[in-house]
């Protein structure tokens, strides 16, 4: 199928690299010239605008790092919805808040283009491998016109819901996923002040209440588990600047909605302060590297 | 084997009975008079004091309901120290904070007694079925010693370390399954906000970063997980009241390690308005009900 | 002059009662029937739509309850700058998004149409008198045509620098406001607990490094400042659910600018709960009711 | 008068000073071999044990760094309850646990040993000039004995209430201002990302609801107020650590009456991790530079 790409940085990528070795025609556009050429250089062939992209391709699909580079990619001048005919399915795989997937499919609705909303997990690795878990939000006989191509992208498809479902189904994930990892350092590092052996400590929770893929599979303290960050330096993964970023994004929701929400936004800041101080892009386990305990001459 | 048993509550009780069940014979005390009574009443022989029980029995089990208490039943006047004779093996089956363990242990053996810490999980449940999980601090041939008695109340016994571990086990544990929880609760408020499916979005998350025992198992929004506390109108399980107080032991472990820890404390705060809002005694899962969003007309 | 008002809610009537009182005719619209037919009551003549109110008035001014109202009354269809021709002045009251007020006016700017933002402090008692706080972010001179009209509504105009600038002072104000605020709820909790005087209290901190605003005229517990909410039931002053709010604009602000937070968002969520739970039309004082101990029951 | 002093740290070596400076005889211990021979150079005899002290003068003032120190002086073998007489007076002016003071003061009761707590605001500078603010509880006709000798100390000395009330008021006090400078410093961080100038935003929230002491006399900004910390890099004035401990004080003083806290303990862990990133001995404003912003390529 003829596929448009809008979006071709470090996740588009491999992304457009997997569409093309699954025999797909790949048009591509992104506003920074070097990711563009990087698509270029993978076979894909190269449009001036989001707006081309939109007008040659049936299916678009967009990867774009924040709700403003989306908003503008779609509704921007040069942007999908100016290019786009009645029928074309676009599908948004980027993470950003779910009001503005909804937002931009009523947009793209009024000119009878459709949308998904179908934002990724599995982070860099899954997407070199064309294994990444995507979550669809949106019209199901939509996701199964694009379920072909997204079957080049991942390898676990979900409908989750109406549009923006996707959307929240990963940022609800993740505000699990990256309040947990905060959850376990802090108890590791009240062990470790006990000198408690950490071993010991995972084989107990690992079979109690406090069990957490967390600590079973992205365990931060280094030695623990074979493939966690912690034993790579905490080379990612999934970094903590993309956790705090999604964090943000389920907080901010949370401000919309009215919901009281008291762990993540602690989470999120807690992340968003290990950025500040040099762990940005560190895999987001590093925050145990953060929650260092001060000095024994600190007064307590 | 003559086992002396003080602090015979709610937990202690349960743990009364499955002694004597099987075949040992039971010295008990409680400042209370009414849960004297009610050892008694399940077979136990009654001691005027702490001291009195340690210096009839050979195996001395203390289950109280917090550090002061601990330290008033051993170093207190009428204590279980006043009554030991060197040798005595006192295992305190308490959960408080692990500096109080090691406190008392270092006083007990002045006085030649010895002492594991060994706080339970598993709540009123398992303490009546005799499966709690038992995890002690201490010396391993203190343990050994001790194991068939503790057999009677717990089907999984683990070593974590020296004296204070088991302590230091049981509340990191706690603090990720509090945090887990509220966790857990922050993100399906928030789909419930977007009206995404709960099922669904269990589903998802199961199988994904942001999987947790607390939703597995415990899963605070009512129809989701057969056995949860949820789908009884959050009838307990483990009380919002004394996950706030585990949550609360970790903080102030913590403080006195001088570690920072940032989304144990945010949970210990909300479970601790919960309480004081009316949900102390439901399941701590009940903090799903605590964090409803406000009225739609509040200005965001 | 003329003026034009848009948004004549519960804020919005007594400021057009007193723009009319001082002798300018107002043309007004609101989107709800009724707070348009009460501006029609004070005096005002009405128009069926923001592009009209725009067309028809040199300065337009508008007061809304949120981001979305003021971004539909500017760039929705039939709003202002539908209406407004190259020239006409603009001069948004509404505590809102700094980065919202930017955006209006770069789309303003587009059209010759000026634009300051201008967000009040007082509430509704200094609304009535005239006599609000009112911090004026853009182009001085276009302040000092607005000057004149400004000076019906308020007692204090300040330019605090250029578009955006407005917002940024009260919602920075506010989110001191609100977190001491709350600081001071709780350690006037705290001394209760211990049954501490909280008028020796009060007068200790007053000389103090404790000593803020917060305390001196809003103090939290009944019956220590004479003009305070507390001493009648918590009456508004200012609302709990608009310090939520602001404390929110303030909080997403930081999460736009990358800087980490920390207080202000357990500030916010705080009196988010509060809202929840029944305070969200009491003064934000009344978090102080909301901080109550559990039970002395409970385990600790 | 014959005055005994416990503890001649850094606090405690000016408070010596000053005692003998207006001519009082001192008697000193600390556990401390340097720290005492600190005093004896500032001309205080010395003796072997707080017991010795204690026997040897009618007035033992005791000045430590924490709650378990103060326990020991006094309870621990060798402390002052082992020496003191029936009708001596101890003035402990520690800042230390409320709930430690009540305790000591009842273990000198049974004696009939007299004791207040007197904890100091001021810091360093004002316990050099001798114009600490003193915090008083307890009897006041024992404060009225006491009177005299404390005037050495400081100039503002306030009676608050019964036994523990002056550390009450002292970790009270210290949970708004700790919270108040962090709330300064994120909506100073946020304006200026908007680029607002601090000059003006500071002028504007001092005649606001947002006004606090942290802001007025302790500017986080450099260049706002000549006197502050930031002016100086941050050199104390009231170190990090201090802060850390006495937010920490207050929020363990909250867990066990049950009062529930937000901002204290995400000021206090916020304090605790700038501590561990080397802020520990600056001036607690210096958590200004701890919350820069992360790097503008961080996706949000």
């Amino acid at each position: 199928m003829n596929v448009g790409f809008v979006g071709t940085g470090t996740m588009g990528q491999p992304m457009v690299a997997n569409l093309i070795r699954k025999g797909h025609a790949v048009l591509a556009y992104d506003i920074v010239p070097a990711a563009l050429e990087a698509a270029a250089a993978l076979g894909a062939r190269t449009a001036g605008s989001a707006a081309e992209v939109a007008k040659r391709s049936e299916l678009i699909i967009t990867m774009l790092p924040s709700s403003p580079h989306v908003d503008a990619a779609f509704v921007g001048p040069g942007g999908v919805l100016e290019g786009a005919a009645p029928g074309h399915l676009c599908v948004d795989m980027s993470t950003i808040e779910p009001a503005t997937s909804q937002r931009i499919a009523a947009a793209a609705k009024t000119r009878g283009v459709r949308f998904l909303d179908a934002p990724v997990s599995g982070g860099l690795p899954k997407a070199i491998e064309g294994t990444l878990t995507i979550m669809v939000g949106g019209n199901p006989t939509d996701l199964e016109e694009a379920r072909p191509v997204l079957a080049a992208l991942g390898s676990n498809i979900v409908h989750v819901g109406p549009v923006g479902s996707g959307e929240v189904a990963k940022i609800c994930n993740n505000l699990i996923a990256g309040v947990a990892m905060v959850a376990v350092s802090e108890a590791f590092r009240i062990a470790e002040g006990f000198g408690v052996d950490p071993k010991i400590l995972t084989e107990v929770i690992s079979k109690s209440s406090g069990n957490t893929w967390a600590m079973l599979h992205g365990h931060p303290v280094p030695g623990m588990v074979p493939t966690s960050a912690s034993n790579r330096d905490y080379a990612p993964g999934f970094t903590t600047d993309l956790m705090a970023k999604d964090l943000g994004l389920a907080v901010n929701a949370a401000r919309q909605l009215r919901v009281p929400v008291c762990v993540a936004p602690a989470a999120q800041q807690l992340l968003r302060l290990a950025s500040s101080h040099g762990l940005g892009r560190k895999d987001f386990s590093s925050v145990y590297t953060f929650l260092r305990p001060s000095s024994d001459r600190a007064p307590v």
